[in-house]
């Protein structure tokens, strides 16, 4: 067994408004040739509003690299220990009973990672391996369940700690002035998740089968072009459509566990955008109220990037809705462009 | 099973000798009040030669974070696949027998990671896992075997592609004149590694237990200061005494296998530097020569970072010594300060 247990999830306390946003955008971009297509699409996100770690004022302006790597590391070390306490909580766990962290992050980078200093002040072993990764963006929440799915099959009584720090106001541009970035602005947030899967034990999603997809020939789609100024996201208009290629994927990997991807107990599925969702119900032939837990997070934190599944089923187990055995299957999607997917069943 | 098999490694055609790099900083620091010191710590280094991705001449300027970082990704373009391919073929495997790609580089940056354009352009399958790692700086070489092997221990058919690139001229710093620096400056090399661990057959080191060691509160000990020049590699005096905390996690290791660290059949130890090895030979009682595939890459291509340990591999593999079923461990030492250890046996 692998139960990926009751995740924690905490928003910075400064909120950004959906008014505010396009309120901004207006004032900022009035000449911008394509100001009312951005605005469009900016309402059509829904994303009511987001939480970020800066008063609105310090996010917009763009200190340089190094400055902005520092609030990262300085964010993430006040805000991320208190996430994990409650995730250990929830899965009635001590730092000790942690074998693995898995650290995924996209909008800041360190080295040593964040991994080093949270064994060294949380109490965690020695011994605790450490897997930080960067670079699968949106996709490495589903990347991190699935990976402490497959350490569980290796040692079935190992425990494993997920952490998602993603603080995507940290990477605001304000020199990338492309549909797609003004776009960006107006759907992505700031959020931090944690949680723990247990080899042994623990109520939640079992996980019982994982894979990946990469969509060929589309690593330009999702990207990061690396700057002086720091990291800036570069989104292809072709990017809403790719669940047409995804669902086969989805579909295929249910087939090969006796599923059906249309007939599941529960979904949790990366909320990149309203499209990413609708689409993903039309070609799963779901209904769009299964994705409700996702529409709820896009909704009121905006795209948090690899947080947002687990943010997702958080909102599940708070809904207390899940049965006992229920089917379901947990879905992150992002660069490459990739989807990182897993099957499981609810354990109550 | 899970068979680590005979890497592949690649260094460039641009070399600089031990003489040519004492010059260089002769030329350049004449007026640098620990001069001396920094050409006695380079001299002590044993680094004959390096291999670099370009022409020394450009190696020392700096044209921006972003023009590295595009050298990087054209570079490892370039000469990635070849490697890969070699790989393979000592695998006996081809790109459709893959099942996770492990890619380890701390000297370079991409979103989506190189993953994504490998198994676009070699024909890896579309369900290739995509493990990225770039904050284990030179501890990813043994972080990438241990992660392969836990693979295999969840899904015992897998075979895992590990890829190095390790392209530390792309990180030279010309501000930077600590004396850590103008030592680093003379000791990084440049090379790819790759190789292949089969769940089922092939040859080459059998890995039968693997286990990280963080040493407390050494976090600030080796790390990057993130800035809009790159990453600056910052390397604390402490580092080259840091054997001495982990030498007891190695013999840990071995005892919890009912292994003797000081009586094994062979060694496939990171080179960070000729005290590491001098420590680690004293504190384990091996005799110096145990180490010598790891001090013939330290002095033919410099500390490849976490290439390092593919390598030595590589040359325990040419000198055919390793007799079946003989004992061995692995080990990457890096930022954090993280050991990365493994135990295995030779299958001839």
């Amino acid at each position: 067994m692998a139960t990926l247990c009751r995740p924690a999830v905490s928003v910075p306390e400064h909120v950004i408004t959906m008014e505010e946003t396009l309120e901004l955008a207006r004032r900022h971009h009035e000449d911008h040739p394509q100001l009312d297509l951005a605005l469009r699409l900016i309402e059509n996100t829904g994303v009511q509003q987001r939480h970020i770690v800066q008063p609105i004022e310090e996010t917009l302006k763009h200190p340089g690299f190094e400055h902005r790597n520092a609030v990262y590391e300085a964010e993430a070390k006040t805000r991320v220990p208190a996430v994990i306490r409650e995730a250990l909580d929830a899965a009635e766990l001590r730092p000790a009973d942690i074998d693995t962290i898995i650290y995924v992050s996209c909008t800041g980078f360190m080295m040593p990672s964040l991994t080093a200093w949270l064994i060294n002040t949380m109490g965690f072993p020695s011994h605790t391996r450490q897997i930080p990764i960067a670079q699968l963006g949106c996709a490495a929440g589903g990347a991190a369940v699935n990976r402490a799915h497959d350490f569980c099959q290796a040692y079935p009584e190992a425990n494993v700690l997920i952490v998602s720090c993603e603080f995507c106001s940290l990477c605001y541009q304000p020199t990338d002035l492309g549909v797609g970035n003004l776009l960006s602005n107006g759907l992505f947030g700031d959020g931090i998740a944690a949680a723990v899967m247990r080899g042994r034990g623990g109520t939640g999603m079992d996980l019982e089968l994982n894979g990946s997809y990469l969509v060929p020939e589309t690593e330009d789609w999702i990207s990061y072009a690396v700057r002086s100024t720091g990291f800036h996201f570069q989104l292809d208009k072709r990017v809403p459509g790719t669940m047409e290629p995804l669902a086969p994927a989805l579909k295929e990997l249910a087939g090969q566990h006796g599923w059906d991807a249309t007939d599941l107990d529960f979904y949790i599925i990366h909320a990149g955008g309203p499209r990413i969702l609708d689409d993903l119900s039309k070609f799963l032939q779901v209904p769009p109220d299964a994705f409700r837990f996702s529409r709820a997070t896009l909704t009121e934190y905006g795209n948090i990037a690899s947080a947002v599944v687990l943010d997702a089923l958080r909102r599940l187990f708070e809904e207390g809705s899940a049965r006992h055995e229920g089917k379901g299957m947990l879905a992150g999607f992002g660069p490459g462009i990739t989807a990182e997917m897993s099957l499981g069943r609810w354990i109550a």
